[in-house]
């Protein structure tokens, strides 16, 4: 188990075996020194653990969960790509979606859950750029889509 | 013509001529071996041929097909960029936002327009990474709007 | 001071020092001969110059001023990022998110207030590919959101 599986699992969220691509697009890929992750939900195993708007049927608490996982989710996917969590050098993007009722404008709070997460795992290394929009509708009702950039290495 | 526009032209969608960069910005860039175009809209032609929002005016199977001529702009940009569809080697990246009312929640569905036909014209290697979102309002009334990153060769 | 920040005096709008990263996330990323920043704002110092939604509170004009705030703010980042605005070789993607109430569709058009100020500046090494989406919700109420992305040389 790597480092970063390690400290995942000590906060208790354990890296889950990234699933499989299922239907006609893949979950991540790599070009060249960088890996970009689909959108990813918040899923726990099938099901999504944060369904709703920001604003309305969620609270702040509940979108930075979200996010949090979503990053779990990312870090799966990269796993599944590369091999090893020890690959990632840096994290370099995080585009953050987050699910919003009309008025709530704390997009960046809800995804400080996933780059505080970041750090916390990468140090330094896991400082990246991140846009953070509000979005209408989101597919599944998940309360945030997330994609995460990273450079590896070897 | 390439193997690819043969296959566009077999499934009934031709590929246009890629209209040339009108205004202050440009619809397609490489850098390096990425191919990056900006987002397009469902023209044909002159006209937007998809308009309003999936899940009010429009239908999944409307913006299913809005998803396609996206793919077909984006690649006849491609095209004039690198000048045949057969230097592309890779499909890495598809950017969808669909125009959504309330509530609708489908936007993979919509966009696995745009991935299945990726996958039709260039097989394993038309397998992409997506993001999908739902957004509240969309240039033109356009029914979706889709960025598409390739990687090519020479 | 560069040729870029004497035209950025000359039509009023002086590059500020880039603000330091705040939080938990950085304002801009340099990958290889690529620098992509993080969704920047239209503040000006500590304040955002143009709160609202376009189409409700704020107008066309409004959003067009707002769009080349967030440009400058990015240029700004670029600079203190790789030392000198004259390293950039290349623009080579914008990614626009416009504050919109609904029905409002002219986010192209708020959006050439940046692409225009980078052709301004860059002439056509400022032609960039562009995606335009209007969003329902932004963070501290912002008019526009806005990333460059720009190649670099040296």
């Amino acid at each position: 188990m790597s480092t970063i599986e390690a400290k995942l699992q000590e906060i208790g969220l354990p890296l889950p075996v990234a699933p499989p691509a299922v239907g006609s697009y893949i979950p991540v890929v790599r070009s060249g020194y960088l890996v970009i992750t689909s959108g990813q939900l918040p899923f726990v195993g099938k099901e999504i653990a944060f369904k709703g708007k920001l604003g309305a049927e969620l609270h702040e608490q509940d979108g930075w969960n979200a996010a949090r996982l979503c990053v779990v989710n990312a870090l799966a996917q990269i796993k599944g790509c590369v091999g090893s969590l020890e690959k990632i050098s840096r994290i370099i993007r995080v585009e953050g979606y987050v699910h919003s009722a009309p008025g709530f404008q704390n997009q960046p709070k809800v995804l400080n859950g996933a780059s505080e997460l970041l750090l916390e795992l990468f140090g330094e290394a896991g400082r990246h750029t991140r846009i953070a929009l509000g979005v209408a509708e989101m597919p599944l009702n998940a309360a945030v889509q997330l994609c995460v950039w990273a450079e590896v290495t070897g």
